[in-house]
């Protein structure tokens, strides 16, 4: 049977009052994921284990891949159960991975299922699942409003169908869903698809023949957004660029609209110019900007042909641009033009320096203005967590902090928040019992609930 | 009441044995901080709690700005009480944060106060504390004094007024007080600021055309501060610069003089040829050099217009440059010229690499030549401290350490030096009571003694 | 008596269980150390304590030179005994430090002497090893034998003598000594011994003209290595570099053949092509490749003037090199040409970074193709080691790890096989008790012994 008790990760007996007291029962708030919309529409039951819990899911590709599991096996031509065979004998050894834990609880909060996963048990909990699944109909909302979510951002392109967002909430979920304005594609300037990507864009805002069109395309669709509920950007970038004079940038944008393919030198003033003209642009409609820095894409050629992108052929950048970054933000905040900023770091070892770069930026305009967000991706894990909480508290102010989301594509991804909680509470609750800080529980559980929800609530300013 | 018990910090019997019996009564050196000598010759009272323990404390500021308090309450029009108010608030929920800790025992060691620090006990604090000052009538001497305080370094510039040192060496206070000599301000030729730099030096040792000049200029006012007792010395540089020549340097140095602003290659220039300079001078009189590494400063355009420097807003460098520092380091070496070096490094990812890297040039000239000065500002910190004595030893050598100082601006600090004597003994006591080391506590208890304090006093050779 | 007892780094019944069921009597594959194979093949019995000891051992001279002590007493003109004893003084005080731990054990498994190392115990000491030597009859053999070990990896150079091995193995030894492929010599273009290695190369596999007469001589000599049972090369390089056209190389090369010094540019474009070319040919032999990267070597020019390379000078690079490495490995892999490879990482800062890129490369050529090896060197500590198998754990899958080697050129070295297992043990033991993973110990048993050996025979495909 599973290993996972109710005291899982909460070492002693405060940190267990401060979870099960506090943390729990908060609802939760997903500022950032990758569920479909349209999904969360259609709610439509799932057909078996494989579907919902493997299916799409590269984070358990890439383990099994670590474990040299065959590609049969992982994105081949295996039948749904074997697949769920090898995953479960991948995971049997992975002690210590984000992954072991991660699966484990999710078969027990979303399938009743006690039974831990290896080779020898997985026959077991395929035939457990799927006559769970077959027998309970398992919809998203169902998933979603038994994890007690309150509020979900989606990830959106700039020219994604809005239309959903009205119907969704006509429904009468228990929760709300809400777009977050992504204008990522068009920031690809170097891309073979970026026409396609223009293409649909003027099909919804009109002819685009300029950077000056471009803009006003994007301020006419954030408004769209906006008027569906949006109060969220997010940004995506392997690193800062340094900001570009707009003259330069229109050069390479009409390069692009006449066809040609900028080099990278080209795409990088573009980049830097329109990350810069985006901030200021969300500043002006008081939109917090997700900033997510340092993932590097599709990087095994191979698999990309074969399989395309999203398949766990991503990496972490080693790129230190402190300084771009540092200059950004100045540049924006000496223009009064810098939005709320939640800056998600891919790689550990600058937890520090971000967190104090941050804090030269920071300013009553709200708790925490200046977010350094949760241990992302590859970052997401036990000892991850606990070093960015180490690396915030120490040079940043914890009690700020917006806290956990789920940045998934899986609707069983919400046990990350509890993951999350429990380490928090286990890391506040370890401090009291040393008596590194007050012994005041009412207090600090106070705290506890803002990290877990409030903070987020309130920094991101929904109803 | 405060959380803060006589344990704090030591989580078993032999680290509390060791702090106790070994550490706590050893003497402080504060061999590196910003007091001004001035006020401590003067020795005037304290009014209020606000100027003894806010004004002027950019940490503070920042912590309240992380928070996002309103500049008003920080640096702004409101009063003295509202501005302390609105810090006791911040601080309340700031767990994690080195300040948290502080603050706490400051005001228990300084004021009596066992009050725990938050909204709902902040204007009885308030009270308390200033009670306690106008009956106590506290001023720096007592302070200092009240600290164990056996010698402290205050760090000053090259055209510095001496003859206050002599004043308090006649004061009979229990404690001497010696400068640090620091040429940063002449190494900053790119400031507009520097031709009235150059002015006050050329008051003190006459005309200086060239960079000829400015050397003898640097060593005369060396010996000056000599004669005042000084064995250290200061350099404060962003990164370490590339070794220049002299006649690029002069060629600089010139137009300088000139009225012109050298570009930022220029400025570097200088001051790769500067650095090399003052330390082949340090060696040459055995002074000690301190090495103050990776600091940004005044990262905040606006704030830095409103409010001028050292107001919270510098940062940490991410700039890789260990090869550039093993360059001068061997170039002097190679020209016997490389003195007792403590580099002091502000981003804690570089740890192990410049401990490594100062293993390279270790000599018998003294216990330690090399040395990795303890965690810095940013890094000066728990789990900053707890990771600098981690790396410190698995690739140096601890017994050779000579440990804490406060670089601090403030009479308050000194607990500081016990909250890392607390650690170490930790540090030690946790190793013991798992069988990682010796069991014997006075040779253990020796090795503590003299981190807490010998060490400091035999390597920058003071009396 | 010495503070270690049988507990040592196993900090629960847990990991003690683990330790002493299942790690404990694993065998040992050394599968990179550097060892010399003609001591091993004369097997001479030892003549004292510091022949075996501290002669020739730089890590223990480093430590003495960062406590300060005189070079007389390392490398000097100081008796065998007054260095031994010196020594002795600098470990008593070296707490946290990896030899403080080895040595202890070191003279516990190999000499039976439990006294502890210190300045009041070094005479003892030292007449009690010399007397256990002298009555024993010490030799190579004997001290492998003695550490159970099955098989070890001598790492040599392309032009070594290979008769020796074949002569080892008719010895009788109870375990197999096998050479690792190295070309490193031939890497070095732009060095002054060039000539003088080539022509070392040329007596064994003919004339060499140009750069394909140096592939088709070394893919000769790797044959003829394979012949002894090679399975495994070595490539040890400051950073990966670019990797260049085959012509720009050969121009490279034949300068260098003419006798000039190729620049560091030129040197760069040929350590490019020229690793790239090893990479391929390994992969063609089905060669698994160990890569250890970010060395810099003798850094202190006077030292190196006086006493030569292997003096304890090196150092670690912060080269930020990620995104070439990946470039390396994709594009070998796109040539269907990426052998099995360990990266050995120097920089515990790369920790993640490398594990994740790593990620991307995986098949199922073998299970965890891709290797992130063990704590390497100035990271080869306890907390090393520590940080290492959470990194490792976070991103990567653990039960696929190789596990760990020595790098060692002393005889001595084996003890740091079993303090790897203790933290390994301890690392799942804590896990375990904490409610983190499985409470199955016989299963988690099997994937301690698949560390500790078991995943390094299969990887390394030896018999």
């Amino acid at each position: 049977m599973s290993y996972i008790k109710d005291n899982f990760l909460l070492t002693n007996k405060t940190a267990y009052k401060l979870y099960y007291d506090y943390a729990k029962n908060m609802p939760i708030f997903d500022y950032h994921c990758h569920l479909p919309e349209k999904q969360i529409l259609e709610n439509k039951p799932f057909s078996d284990i494989y579907e919902i819990w493997l299916s799409g899911d590269h984070y358990k590709w890439r383990l099994m891949r670590n474990f040299g599991v065959d590609e049969k096996y992982i994105t081949g031509d295996a039948s749904n159960k074997e697949k769920f065979l090898a995953y479960c004998k991948t995971l049997g050894t992975a002690f210590g991975n984000p992954l072991y834990h991660w699966s484990q609880v999710e078969l027990q909060d979303f399938f009743n299922c006690e039974l831990e996963i290896n080779e020898e048990n997985a026959e077991q909990i395929w035939d457990w699942c799927n006559e769970y699944i077959a027998i309970n109909n398992i919809t998203p909302q169902k998933l979603i409003e038994g994890s007690n979510v309150s509020h979900l951002f989606t990830t959106n392109e700039i020219f994604d169908d809005l239309s959903i967002f009205p119907e969704i909430a006509k429904k009468g979920y228990k929760f709300k869903v809400i777009p977050a304005f992504r204008a990522d594609k068009l920031m690809g300037v170097e891309s073979p698809a970026y026409k396609t990507f223009m293409a649909k864009l003027e099909a919804l805002t009109g002819k685009i023949s300029c950077l000056d069109d471009l803009e006003k395309a994007i301020e006419s669709r954030l408004q769209d957004f906006i008027k569906v509920g949006t109060t969220a950007s997010d940004i995506a970038v392997e690193h800062v660029y340094a900001i570009a004079d707009k003259a330069d940038a229109n050069a390479v944008f009409e390069k692009a609209l006449r066809g040609g393919i900028p080099d990278e030198a080209e795409a990088e003033v573009f980049k830097g110019y329109l990350t810069y003209f985006l901030f200021k642009l969300y500043a002006k409609y008081h939109i917090a900007t997700e900033l997510h820095l340092g993932a590097t894409r599709n990087n095994n050629s191979v698999m990309f042909e074969k399989i395309g992108a999203d398949t766990g052929y991503d990496g972490m950048s080693d790129a230190e641009d402190l300084e771009l970054m540092r200059r950004l933000f100045d540049r924006l905040n000496s223009e009064n033009s810098l939005p709320k900023t939640i800056v998600f770091n891919l790689n550990p070892k600058m937890n520090s320096e971000i967190v104090v770069l941050l804090g030269e930026f920071q300013s009553s305009e709200a708790k925490g203005k200046m977010q350094y967000g949760p241990a992302w991706w590859f970052f997401d894990n036990k000892v991850g967590m606990e070093r960015h909480l180490q690396d915030l508290t120490a040079t940043g102010h914890i009690g700020a902090f917006v806290g956990m989301l789920t940045d998934s594509r899986s609707f069983l991804s919400y046990p990350r928040h509890h993951y999350f909680r429990r380490i928090l509470c286990n890391y506040f609750g370890t401090m009291m019992e040393r008596g590194e800080m007050t012994q005041d529980i009412e207090f600090v559980g106070k705290v506890v609930k803002d990290i877990s929800y409030n903070n987020a609530i309130e920094y991101l300013n929904v109803k």
